[in-house]
């Protein structure tokens, strides 16, 4: 199973965080991964994937320009995959669950299949996907990587690869 | 598959809209449907369900107190399933979209793989659910029944059902 | 009581809209009313009004990648003024609620006193704003225009000017 | 200048925290302010207002279901006051940004001047209200405290009171 994370990070911190979560999604037999920042995707391995993962910095409490024209312009096919998003900011309470959320809509509208694990794993608990203050602690980190590690095994669970 | 549609109804619409859903969800090959009010729900048969579709009034611009209680109280396992939600509302602009989407949070909390079609399908598109003004008109009508259909089509291609 | 309303408009239709508003603002005593497209504002303007009204067309479900844009980059001091929302859709459902909430979402983080009207003042409701399907049909034009008077007569009342 | 603070309680813990702001807001000269539970509230109190700040848990990731029961059915007329908002969580990232906007949804159709003070008075930011672990560690209180004392003068100043 293919799993592609594509974000924005102007500081890197949201690359990082992409990274993580790639780490975790590897520990689960049988995926690849790629990372892509917006500014050079590889389209044909993000429609052979079955998981496509959202990263973002939080502007102004929600999430970047950038990233919103990204989605809005790239044409690239997301229906019928699974789509997953987490978030960066910069203090706690900056708006990122919101950054989360304002995704998650357009990836509605996309007609993929949105999860964020949520609290259905236990903890740590990803409501409505992993948040990083800047890079992330070192249990921010963690989760962040049980995040992705999550996501590709209920993934494969549920498209029975 | 099982498909379950759950719906809180004080007036009848919601209910309505929800037995069209399912009319559209049974044009599916090798699937069966159940509507139930949260009143008096088939606790088994939820659970044994592949897709759950939530149907609500609009209530103040979300949705109603009703559903949002039985949503945090029922204590029934949604992880790992399906997850759509349709709304009614007396008149256009009364946060319908607004309602959807704020279960359409707890359903991803819940750990939940939540799909509204979206424009993903062509006309008519249904972000994030299907509206029906009081119980609908001619075409909204039209629109619950195609989304029925093809949330239980698309839940069933997902998952290789 | 100085009137801002800015607007994203590639159509033309998100313009038309933010006319009729402004022609709803100068029926209120005492109040004067600027309409500016983003690509080009009166910054001295904006700053020296009381209530600013923005209006965005509503792409995959939410606002404009241009209206988020220019609200993230443009710099202008929001504090402590009325902010209200607009919003165009091609059809019944396209997401501009969530558009409208995506957009005050914003406004909140920058210090505004966000307003909608809602149901407060009888039929028509706003809530979250007004919406048009394109330019508007003739009642949700009049829709228009009764809000941008009622925003103008709250904030007039507020802020005992 | 009349302020309420209207929380939904279950542990005390979002009790405590409205007393915290509520400390904020005597700072301010010439106001006064009422704690109340839901579940007995002072409705002239309420009325007499300009200000109202409402206080909730989290929920699966939203507010309780209480809180969103008292505001739909308390029928009391909030139109034409500033609306604050306040949430308590779990842990970090257990929704409480979501809870807050969708109580705001609810209090722009009721017709209030909605108020978060974002980050327009510098740090300590509040994106879309304060919001505490549990009861709060003592960075979380001391910005409780700050944002009771800004929404009352922020109120003030708009009022001209």
């Amino acid at each position: 199973m293919k799993v592609s994370i594509v974000y924005h990070s102007e500081t890197g911190n949201t690359k990082k965080v992409g990274e993580i979560i790639a780490k975790g999604v590897k520990k689960v037999e049988d995926t690849e991964v790629q990372c892509m920042s917006i500014e050079e995707v590889d389209k044909e391995y993000i429609e052979d994937s079955d998981v496509v993962i959202f990263g973002t910095p939080t502007y102004a409490g929600s999430y970047s320009w950038q990233m919103k024209k990204w989605l809005d312009t790239c044409k690239l096919k997301f229906a019928g995959k699974i789509g997953s998003v987490f978030a960066t900011e910069n203090y706690l309470g900056g708006g990122a669950d919101n950054a989360e959320l304002a995704i998650i809509s357009e990836l509605l509208v996309k007609g993929m299949f949105v999860f964020s694990v949520g609290s259905s794993k236990g903890q740590p608990y990803t409501h409505f996907g992993p948040v990083c203050i800047k890079d992330g602690t070192e249990e921010q980190k963690e989760r962040a990587e049980i995040f992705g590690q999550r996501v590709a095994k209920s993934a494969k669970e549920l498209m029975n690869r």
